[in-house]
């Protein structure tokens, strides 16, 4: 209905504008499908090793082109954000799943939350040790349980009822990621410790049916205190859908996003103030939070993309059906 | 500056309605302090035993007197709704602290959150087993921690180092606590289960500074699953407080409170609508949640007290500077 709206607008918008000479083009073309992905926000070092960042470039190239194949063939918006996010899951590379990073007691503990715009249903883990894809586990809450948020054990006993693949905690060790760990650590003994390693990973996206969905999944923060919970599994701060307005999937310093609302947020200055994703998007990170806060990637309704950020960088990429087809990591 | 504008706003109306002629009184009096406080919502028989209803309305009675005491001697808001909370937490009649329901595996685990209007600081807690008074513990995250929400054995450990009072497990028990969920359990055996006992303590407040506060605890729902969170843990879910608009506590089917993102909606509204207190929490309890989902009590900026709820009824109090003072259970 507000999409029909839309075109409604456009198209007296596109005459009034015309009036008195015949416009040469009327383009009103709204997507019919987008899509945007991100893998962490914070100081990336610009520096970075050539062959480091032709992989981050191409890992995130053929996380987005595999989204955005799926919608092309009329995936639900639903489906791709969760298989999108498995993919980012599985990769090294970046801070979830396979890539998490290390608590301070040197476990690997995963947060992931999943929302559909359509009903504004949600599912959220919390200090996941032995599910490979906490992703769908955060799905499986959602669809399978009358709950919509579990943590540690018991999050992991519901796993095992709804038959996830499960594997041992050592699967998620990695020597990069260890080596960060003991890096703080020492600082932390020199009383330097300044740094928080805080990536995510997300993709937000917007489905041929016109329903939104996000999907946000992390391996917390290096050097993180054992049951600390982080904005990734709490709907609102770290992830958030409603077909009326956007979906979002947030990425920073997590204290920050929670008790800023940041996710949720975004879609409360559309809902409420009438403003576009881009405005709502450019307050919340530009006003609402602190420099060096993070970032977030966003479609809304009307298929369009917002990827803010007020850290160095942030792992991005977006596309759309119109051709649209980008990944970034600096500005 | 907000209360100086309205105060403004207040005499200048109060002159042009009584143009032409001189008002007799012109009372300007925004209230120094506000407090509301709840006991939970639900379906409350009616029907109650007269002893049992004495109780709750005496134990409401009590703690709306205590935290109106402390406002009035110049506490914080945050120190009162902390203490405020602590002492429903004690009492067997509500479902937080000693008088928690069970889960399934027939435990205790208690959930709690407070949030500081002033600065949107906050601390969460949940699945707490030996922490004899959660909301404190949920104070010292915000306040000693560089982390807002723990979980688990992870909280634990936390209360243990900040030295807050421990108890065994067994004190949480409560015989009538446990008949409900043997009652429940049995009812499941005949797949009549449908009754959801959710109830929570709250208590926010305005202090006189113009500080907002908000608190909440919970001992969950009974029969709830190992590891399920509820919405009071999740800001912006069951809890919220932001000076600029207003403080919020809520209770009620939590799974709807998260994915409604609730509490900091209803703040939402007024920041971005310049809605008022009322409007919002109508809007949002009226409009956006479904009947029989539960209730919130707010104060706001200004010290309006709202006490809205679309079930039968919601243990609630409210009370402020200009006298006001009043318990409620039903209508």
């Amino acid at each position: 209905m507000k999409r029909l709206m839309f075109v409604v607008l456009c198209l007296f918008l596109s005459g009034f504008m015309g009036c008195g000479e015949q416009p040469e083009e009327v383009v009103v073309d709204p997507v019919d499908f987008a899509i945007a992905i991100h893998g962490g926000a914070g100081t990336i070092d610009r520096e970075m090793d050539p062959e480091l960042e032709k992989a981050y470039r191409k890992a995130l190239e053929d996380a987005l082109r595999f989204g955005h194949g799926l919608l092309e063939q009329g995936a639900t918006s639903l489906d791709v954000v969760e298989q999108v996010v498995r993919r980012l899951e599985d990769d090294e590379l970046f801070n979830a799943g396979k890539g998490a990073v290390f608590t301070h007691e040197g476990r690997n503990e995963l947060d992931a939350a999943i929302m559909d715009g359509a009903t504004r249903g949600c599912g959220s883990v919390t200090g996941v040790t032995t599910v490979k894809n906490p992703i769908t586990l955060a799905r499986a809450v959602m669809e399978a349980s009358p709950h919509v948020f579990f943590t540690g054990a018991g999050a992991e006993v519901f796993a095992e009822k709804m038959g996830l693949e499960k594997v041992e905690p050592e699967y998620f060790f990695n020597q990069r990621r260890w080596d960060s760990l003991q890096k703080v650590l020492e600082r932390e003994a020199d009383r330097e410790s300044d740094t928080e390693k805080h990536g995510t990973v997300g993709c937000v996206a917007l489905d041929r049916n016109g329903h939104l969905a996000a999907a946000t999944s992390t391996g917390g923060m290096t050097n993180k205190r054992f049951g600390r919970v982080g904005d990734v599994p709490v709907i609102g701060a770290g992830t958030y859908a409603d077909d009326a307005t956007a979906a979002i999937s947030c990425t920073g310093h997590g204290e920050q996003f929670i008790r800023n609302t940041v996710a949720s947020r975004v879609s409360a200055i559309m809902e409420y103030q009438g403003a576009t994703l881009a405005e709502a998007a450019q307050r919340v990170i530009g006003d609402v939070l602190q420099p060096g806060d993070g970032g977030l990637i966003a479609v809304g309704w009307d298929g369009a993309i917002a990827l803010q950020f007020n850290t160095e960088g942030m792992y991005r990429g977006a596309a759309d059906s119109s051709g649209r087809f980008e990944v970034a990591i600096w500005d």
